[in-house]
């Protein structure tokens, strides 16, 4: 089997839609993932896009939809017949159909629900109402239900009539009459045991399982931690009303993780590619939190302009406000970031408060020595400032890594523990707090060394 | 069913542990989750530890240890028999042992090494060879494999004989006598075709798979992007090696997100946990950056200095350093971490840099025009600084922010177009750049408004 690229398979479809040959190409993206005939729908221009996908089998475009992007998805819509149309909402997952409602414009959810069966729109309609960023709204109805007192040949015999439609086979639940979840069991046990066992005597009684209103992160993390393919949710009275698989779940990880990456540099978190954002949207994304860290950083402009006359006595003291600065904000993000992805990964609960401050303390004081003596050598014998100013310019350095690792370590966890974001406290914040400290301690020392 | 919180569940094993009800507490382990049960031993003092570990039932006690830390693994090990020892070793994934393996003393390897059997020990050999965050270090041998001529019900048969030992049977490998990859099929595909059906015709012979060598990353990001359960891991001659399974690619990206994290805060990476690791390690993985961007601040204490003639004529514009240098640390962070994270998802590659500069351009525009009217606002009517300053400090700031986003755009890009890790261009190195330019602008601009 010879091993082609990705971009090799590109061209030679290029090509057979440049020559026409449009039963060869049928053919081939036919045989492809449905991901990679999605990248390759979207390299197109508009039009041969739209004519392309019709030439798919019916149920492969439905599943290469899925996998396009929102834009995309929108142009397909456009340009398909209302027949069209209704195979592909039929053929979607509940909850890839969802997503796709929550963000096309109200025009075109209008004739999407006008070409659903009634069952569908309802499904719909009911998934739509769960809270954003809850179980609720990532997952999906296309679940195996089982009877107890099914045989695993019984089983196999319903998932053959049904399966094709199911998100996953391989986890199946099984639930009274009244819709109860009583039990789990996978493909794997069945596969395993007789197949005139008794689907109530191979299942699992203890079942894993999450609230439509749980937080959609609780979820992913689930998984993580169980190595689920599929987890229950059900609704207040342990119904069973939809499953969550792994492949959502991964992608709320990613989420999530861009999201407190994007908090922790100050910006309000977008769902979006960053190319697929405005101009606009990305600025009111940005700009408040630089007009609040820009008023907050002119409180040391007024601690300066306190000591200016002592400055203007010491000119030289300025040129190392910067560097104190910095080093002040990089030791404390060093810090507020370890700890904020510790307690977002689940490593660290608050009640490791006290462990934490030891060893943040125990780490200043190791990098604040090394930086100090570092800068001590490089100020007597490059700067050749004297011995009083280098004294200033260390001591404050030193305090200025203890104190930004301090708050580095604690205001994060502080944050969390009354309810605030972790990650919208990291770096920024933290920089202006220890940049004020640092200087007042920095202006201190240097009156009473430098008697001024 | 009541549900119940994981607290109460352990409280409940906790008393019966004390009351010494053995037999109960080995019925109530034998039936949680092995991930569950795992966490409940680690909670208990040492010597409890192994005591209950060693009540588990046979099977359950591989797959809870495999869910243990490394240092509750050793304890463990260090408490069992050889016998114990030898079925712990048997029933482990090979890649949970590989990854053991490399984190145990070489005298606890030895020890394990001695009570495997003699293919176990070849087998965890041969996967410790290949190289660190490749695909080859997290894959593992336990895959079921077909031959073309098998029917449905023939496959079954040998997942029944011999499934409860792989790690997924849920994706099935077709290979030749001379273990060729052929195609894939799965346990769907084969519920949905009749137990006669041939698994040759039914098999795909498009098969997505990575090589030994390929890097774990990459291929974690196959899952995201297939949404598979496991990938089959080919050699150079194309013959099946092994199988990543989804549990592993949800690790590897949770893993990835954090070491990006990390560089963007100028720390050198760890894979342990925080409370995991020792204060010199974390001096260690922390101080180095801190004393580059530390030597790299004096450039901007080195203008500063130039200046300082001017400066002291007015002292004034000293006060608004730590404004300027902020914005222009917090500007430029927003948009290298935000270019980072989505070179990092696949959403930007190289080819879109001019996209990148056109849109930052205008965003920063926009943002430094905001900013700058809001603080010229506030220097003439709060601070009444006058007009002459007032327009020298907002001029460099909307210098500032546009330099900012531009170096924040472009720095990370190049970064990786020449082959550096983009991460660990983030924020302090743009920080510290951006400071410099932004000072030589401020001081340019004063020189020439305030003619000094």
């Amino acid at each position: 089997m010879e091993i082609r690229t990705m971009e090799t398979v590109f061209e030679e479809l290029m090509e057979l839609l440049q020559n026409k040959q449009m039963k060869e190409l049928k053919t081939r993206l036919d045989d492809m993932n449905e991901a990679d005939a999605a990248l390759f729908l979207q390299t197109l221009p508009e039009k041969d896009m739209a004519m392309v996908f019709r030439i798919l089998a019916k149920e492969h475009a439905a599943e290469v939809f899925a996998c396009m992007e929102i834009d995309e998805q929108q142009l397909i819509i456009n340009s398909v017949t209302d027949r069209e149309l209704a195979n592909i909402i039929e053929e979607l997952y509940v909850d890839d159909a969802v997503d796709l409602m929550e963000e096309l414009p109200a025009n075109v959810v209008k004739r999407i629900m006008r070409n659903a069966t009634p069952e569908t729109r309802d499904l719909i309609n009911q998934f739509l109402k769960y809270p954003e960023n809850s179980a609720g709204s990532i997952m999906t109805a296309e679940f195996v239900d089982l009877e107890k007192d099914m045989t695993v040949k019984d089983a196999f015999d319903r998932i053959r009539k049904t399966g094709e439609d199911k998100e996953t086979i391989y986890t199946c639940y099984v639930t009274s009459k009244d819709r109860k979840l009583l039990g789990v069991v996978t493909v794997r046990d069945m596969l395993l045991s007789p197949y005139e066992a008794l689907i109530g005597d191979i299942m699992d009684e203890n079942v894993i399982s999450a609230r439509t209103t749980d937080d959609r992160e609780t979820v992913a993390k689930m998984f993580n931690k169980y190595d689920f393919i599929a987890l229950p949710v059900v609704d207040l009275e342990n119904r069973l009303v939809g499953i969550v698989t792994f492949d959502d779940a991964i992608d709320v990880l990613e989420e999530e993780a861009t999201e407190d990456i994007e908090k922790m540099a100050a910006i309000t978190p977008s769902d979006k590619p960053y190319l697929k954002t405005g101009v606009l949207e990305t600025w009111r994304a940005r700009v408040p939190w630089l007009l609040i860290l820009m008023i907050s950083a002119t409180f040391t402009g007024l601690i300066i302009g306190f000591y200016e006359s002592a400055l203007s006595k010491f000119v030289v003291l300025t040129a190392f406000i910067p560097m104190l600065m910095d080093t002040g904000g990089n030791g404390g993000s060093q810090t507020s970031v370890t700890i904020i992805r510790s307690m977002s990964l689940g490593d660290l609960e608050f009640s490791d408060l006290v462990k934490v401050v030891w060893k943040e303390l125990r780490v200043a004081l190791l990098c604040g020595l090394t930086l100090s003596a570092v800068n001590f050598l490089k100020l007597m014998y490059l700067d050749k400032v004297g011995i009083l100013v280098s004294a200033v310019v260390c001591i404050t350095l030193l305090a200025t890594v203890l104190l930004a690792k301090l708050v580095g370590g604690i205001m994060p966890m502080l944050a969390k523990k009354i309810g605030f974001d972790p990650a919208v406290m990291a770096s920024p914040f933290i920089t202006t707090t220890v940049d004020a400290l640092s200087l007042i301690i920095y202006f201190r020392i240097a009156t009473a060394i430098l008697k001024i």
